[in-house]
């Protein structure tokens, strides 16, 4: 058996009344970030130029589009979900590969839960089969691939294109078909950074693979070796590959383990920077203007990922470490409401940011940051962070979740809905009817 | 201003009334052989279940499938006239690069055309800028780039784009976001050859081409860079590049003036095999079973791309060379009907197709081919093909293209509707409205 096909036998067959405990509360907590992060994504230009360039093909109203009161076919809103799920890059992120593994995988299912009945057991089982697929796919390549890819993109299509076929019941050929297909639809390069099309790359992983699983429901083929193929995916996407990662513990080593939740809205290799300067605020109190410099030690991926210094606009702030360390230690927060147009031509903070030095110290793993204020007076301030907030090491409190998922919906869901979403999706296994949620993130007429 | 800026500005500043009068009639040859090869693959398996799949996300009726009944909306319609116009392998050929320019062009604006009206002058310029532009970017990287990806689906999405950002009427900016987006959505890799997913692969490009220029309609961004970035396209989907010859001659010298149309439906490297075997069937009317061998010597490249030597079905057999020097011999034709599941499993195409052995001869151009029959009467027949029929230095009349499209409408449009269709092509230039093309292509219900 092919190796997309031994996938294709586990996504099927996964047991989900079989899973532990942990993986089900992280299923939960999941998606409970994925819908915080669709609704508070809602409103950004992004969402509506995608809305107004695609309602005029919508075919129907069968599917929400959460936080927006504009309805459309099941296709377009695994897309626009995915996108507004990620266009604030508050989106859950798979520490290793930096795989946002829900926006795929919640998109697509959602999508699909309003077109057809999907209990909340059935969804459990395909969102973490989903998960798992693109997780350990991204395990094998994301070394050999993350400087020009965007895996989300490019693995990320797979987990969709594996809940999709689970949940519309494929055989296992048809669902080897799904996942062929996702392969020859896996795209996205780097280049797009801090444009639209980041977001938009990432919500057609989504749309994607629920388009490979329907075409492969209807008898369309594809590639049986379209992951392990010479000229397949992991070959071709790829400069070296690790592909045992794909199936070494799989069904009994879960990757859904290693997801983390954002509390800052930006690239993740900047958060112990944050976390630094927020502490640093925190003791100090220190007044933006009598800061002489602000000096950084980081880790070498979070410079080269996050080194932007002077970001023209708030999509590109979220990848800038200069920026997000202004708007904390301006601020005292780095959520959505700091990486924005007006945050970023601020004043006040475009003048800290240009004295913030950052420098990568090989010492430091990603989780860690150093960061030293000096003081107009001459005064010294230290801090180091070993364990970001977020991380494995420090995860969020589900009331931390609770309390960000409450911050993205202000101004676009009433708070005694937004108890209904959170409630909906931490009890989501016991739902007779997925949808419920989707339908608790969209605001009234 | 950016390279990709700079073919967005060509594109959009191209004055169609000053195009030479040979770079008119071959668009209108190319858009006679993609009317035709839709029509002839629209009644294919894969074009079934895509339907079967998709019109369930129809956004109305407004556009035509040719060659079928069903009706859907433009993104739809892009996709699956791309898919029927490829999936024969039987569309047209840029030697060079070997992409076919016309399913992602062509496919798109004739849907934009059922949407929107478009005259036959404002569709010459449209059409010839997205071949261009396609071509163009293939120029740069082919060499370094098809042993993996096909290059009708990562290349040909920027001619759709390129093509819709015209007659949609954007600006430059918006043009440069629309080629943007098609670089985020860049895929296909070979890995899919023989399946349904290929003629997924270059349908998608008219669709997603077509996606990103009505997103950039709207205001949607990317980067600028997406063509030459250091993490855009030619760098990621390339190991060696020529940017050069993106621009060079640009206006002045026309890709389309290299487009061929295949006589035969099956990859074009084995073609020169195809005219050998016919030759020699022709002068010598061998009896299929006293052949005792035939013995090939062929470009490395033919024997690299059309080596299979025992194809499962009729998509793999367009794939092998043996097989097209059987069916040669056997039927005396290598049409759409010799590549199919009953032809491949024929006994006497079967039993012939072992007896052919290959050898790749380094000397031979991918033009060129030698055959030798050995009978088992011990005679022995041989002939050298210097220029393939169909090859830019033997093309197909126009004669003959007419006829290649009769051929293929047999049994899907009667005779007096095939002869409109044709006509509406000739004359494509002269129409008031384009979509006349399309609605000759539609059977009665």
């Amino acid at each position: 058996m092919s190796l997309t096909g031994e996938l294709s036998r586990f996504v099927l067959s996964l047991d989900g009344t079989r899973l532990p405990e942990k993986v089900r509360a992280e299923a939960a907590r999941s998606v409970l970030n994925w819908a915080g992060c669709a609704v508070g994504g809602a409103r950004h230009p992004a969402i509506d130029a995608a809305v107004a360039a695609l309602l005029p093909f919508a075919a129907g109203t069968q599917c929400s589009l959460l936080g927006r009161t504009e309805r459309t076919d099941a296709l377009h809103a695994a897309l626009i979900n995915g996108m507004s799920a990620h266009v604030l890059d508050f989106d859950d992120t798979h520490l290793r590969t930096l795989m946002h593994p829900s926006v795929p995988v919640a998109s697509s299912l959602m999508a699909l839960a309003e077109r057809m009945p999907i209990t909340g057991e059935q969804f459990l089982a395909a969102f973490v089969a989903g998960v798992e697929v693109e997780c350990r796919i991204a395990n094998a390549i994301w070394f050999a691939h993350n400087a020009d890819w965007y895996i989300t993109g490019t693995a990320g299509v797979f987990g969709a294109a594996a809940a999709c076929a689970r949940v519309l019941g494929l055989d296992e050929a048809q669902a080897t078909h799904a996942l062929g297909l996702a392969a020859a639809q896996s795209a996205g390069t780097r280049e797009m950074a801090g444009t639209m099309a980041k977001c938009f790359i990432h919500g057609r992983a989504a749309q994607n693979g629920m388009l490979g699983a329907l075409l492969a429901q209807r008898g369309f083929t594809a590639a049986a070796s379209a992951l392990e193929g010479v000229h397949g995916f992991a070959h071709v996407l790829a400069a070296k590959r690790d592909m045992d990662a794909i199936t070494a513990g799989l069904g009994t080593d879960w990757e859904l383990l290693q997801n983390s939740y954002k509390p800052y809205a930006c690239g993740v290799v900047a958060h112990p920077v944050i976390d630094a300067c927020l502490r640093l605020r925190q003791a100090h109190r220190p007044d933006p203007a009598a800061i002489a410099r602000v000096d950084l030690r980081v880790s070498a991926r979070a410079l080269e990922l996050t080194g932007i210094t002077s970001p023209p606009d708030g999509l590109k702030s979220k990848w800038s470490l200069y920026h997000s360390a202004a708007v904390a230690l301006v601020d005292g927060a780095a959520g959505e409401h700091q990486y924005t147009d007006e945050r970023v031509n601020d004043p006040l903070v475009r003048g800290l940011r240009g004295r913030v030095v950052a420098s990568a110290d090989p010492s430091l793993a990603e989780i860690e940051a150093h960061a030293t204020l000096t003081m107009v007076d001459g005064a010294v301030h230290e801090v180091h962070v070993d364990a970001v907030v977020g991380s494995a090491a420090n995860p969020m409190s589900d009331q931390e979740l609770g309390d960000k998922v409450r911050g993205l919906a202000v101004g676009i869901l009433p708070d005694v809905q937004v108890e209904v979403l959170i409630g909906a999706c931490r009890g989501f296994e016991a739902l007779p009817d997925v949808a419920a949620i989707a339908r608790a993130g969209v605001p009234a007429r």
